[in-house]
């Protein structure tokens, strides 16, 4: 049995990742025949861990392919912090939220005990809630800064303010259900959410930039995440776009792509400081230029030639074959993209471009939480039959 | 004998990049027996490949290990078009230089044949001069551009001004000695020749700059060049670090990082222009800066300045184990040090820099060369009984 489990795991992948698919197709995809197919799902329908059933629409005439489904009770706990929201889901194998809870967060001054507390209690809810014979398979949690990867140590948040905070350990020990909390940063698991199942199937060299309050960027480069020497790639949001009189950045440097692109600079360019923050008070923005407010056109324009700069040099370092949008840039850059589109003409090589497609996410502001629950899926995915599962 | 392929190709690999080796040093990196070594030693013996000998200094008294060497006969042709100079070399596996002949070029105006009849001619020189018995393996090219993998077909030459020349198919035309021509993009192959035998062994995520009239980049992710969609990734050159005041730049944009960095920035901050330009040009100013001129010194500032920003963009982007700087930038870096690192200072996250060391190109102005010779001995280390050597 011990030779299935890689094609096992393949097999519950494509499951996981497309949705119910029939047998015919998943011999297809595999490159293995129908008989191969037939044992695997076996194996795994004794483990619980998916179903089969007629396809929809068939009515017993003819024998039309078994579709092999993931089961409705496996699940994993999926976390997301964000600059001013929690967010805890639990997260079905095949990729839907089954159930959220989310709570606000102050912009500032949340230590780690109060963060870990807050994502414990909403876990908690969401394991109350779950249905009977539901099964917990793992934890994954998104974080907007900087992880280590291997323990989930938060090394840097900019804007939550933490350094070298036990972040992943806490939150398992506060969980207490038996898994440990893989922690990711929220950009490189925005990209690989959008790879899986989002604007970026198909693209295994893509760029994806998620803008909170910040912009951080996850970049695959054949299909796998550029994590670099200590797991720490992709910091796009402080490449320095502006030496000469960039807005100060929280990183403490000034002209980075988060401040000139970042919701601050958005809301300063447009006459708007102080008042609001937040995802509103951009959409606001973006609604007033697209209306004909001039300042509010004015401040678009500004954030999306500095963001054109950043996305042109992105374009020449890595020869994307998609830029995807994601966070807060999925509503600013439709509104943005002439002023994106002119920048990439003007400083992105021809050749370095002439493929390169942009986007805007595919998962409804979900990439970063769906990106939480596949590192929560991960161990399941690498061998399906470790778990010893109750059949459900 | 065909089970033993990728085994006899790691082991002609381990040779050819680190020299002689002694079956038990090939058993240990190999993960393999003695055994296993001897048998795959003696195909590789019988194919004419390898030969074994005594260690050096040893004088038979007990039984050292056997080393393992490559065959002297057996080499590649290698070419290097430079801004300034074409240069041709026989090497030999191992990847020792056994002869070379090089031309100056003019810096602009060159069309593909007369590039590709200097190259020829100055290979054929080499084919005749080769002592009886020698064997060439392949060819290898590394080019000043943009090169389309598979076919050596250079997209875009930004200074000497070609498009979508047929670059390897003519020289191999040209050559006409039985082999296709490898091309790739000098500073790709500068990264690759860094990590196999110079100052990037051990460092699978790296950032090679190579300076030559521009500035060229070479980046490895996990031991690996980042080639992006189309393999035409790693454009660092034409990354935007000056948008205000730019200089003008080659390409037709102003403020790329090599207009700001490369040889005319240099020459024209030290008001050297109009005046010699080239690598003994950029040499001077580097020599008068450390005497104490103060012009002199000033352009070695600002260039490094520059060359800062753009470095600490790369630390943000790739969190690298090493930064190497290749070509003119070997030169120039030593002298502009302390810009740079101030510059990282500033820019790059803390955690991204903690460990990418700055480090000067360790091969001696090779590295794009042994680059394309190892493009060159691609087919050879991937099925080393393929070729049917005659024994040498």
């Amino acid at each position: 049995m011990h030779r299935h489990r890689p094609s096992l795991g393949t097999l519950l992948h494509h499951v996981h990742v497309s949705g119910p698919l029939s047998r015919a197709v998943l011999a297809e995809r595999m490159g293995v025949n129908r008989s191969t197919i037939l044992a695997l799902t076996a194996e795994l329908v004794a483990a619980g861990l998916v179903g089969e059933e007629h396809p929809a629409g068939t009515t017993g005439a003819g024998r039309p392919s078994l579709v092999v489904r993931p089961a409705p009770g496996i699940h994993v706990l999926a976390f997301d912090v964000a600059v001013d929201r929690l967010t805890a889901a639990r997260v079905g194998l095949g990729g839907a939220v089954l159930d959220r809870r989310s709570a606000a967060r102050a912009r500032s001054g949340a230590d780690l005990d109060s963060v870990v507390g807050t994502l414990a209690a909403l876990g908690r809810e969401l394991v109350d809630a779950a249905p009977p014979g539901a099964v917990c398979v793992g934890i994954g949690a998104s974080y907007c800064g900087m992880i280590r990867p291997g323990d989930g140590m938060v090394r840097y948040g900019p804007e939550i303010g933490w350094v070298d905070q036990a972040f992943g350990a806490e939150l398992a020990k506060a969980l207490d259900i038996g898994h440990p909390v893989a922690v990711g940063n929220e950009a490189h698991l925005g990209a690989l959410a959008e790879f899986e199942r989002g604007a970026g199937r198909g693209v295994p060299d893509l760029v994806y930039l998620h803008g909170d309050v910040g912009v951080g960027g996850g970049i695959l480069v054949g299909g796998k995440l550029l994590g670099g020497d200590g797991g720490y790639g992709c910091e796009v949001g402080h490449m320095l776009v502006n030496p000469v009189d960039g807005r100060p950045c929280l990183c403490g440097s000034r002209g980075c792509l988060e401040a000139e692109t970042g919701e601050y600079a958005l809301l300063a360019a447009a006459g708007r400081t102080p008042g609001p923050t937040g995802a509103a008070a951009v959409r606001a923005v973006v609604r007033d230029a697209r209306a004909g407010d001039p300042i509010a056109a004015a401040a678009v324009a500004e954030v999306g030639d500095w963001l054109g700069i950043g996305v042109a040099n992105l374009i020449n370092l890595f020869n994307p074959g998609a830029v995807i949008f994601g966070g807060m840039l999925r509503d600013l850059f439709p509104a943005a993209a002439p002023h994106v589109a002119a920048r990439i003409d003007r400083h992105a090589m021809p050749v370095s471009r002439e493929r390169a497609r942009l986007r805007v996410s595919a998962l409804a502001g979900d990439a970063t939480l769906l990106g939480a629950a596949d590192l929560g899926f991960a161990a399941l995915l690498a061998d399906p039959l470790a778990f010893g599962l109750p059949v459900v």
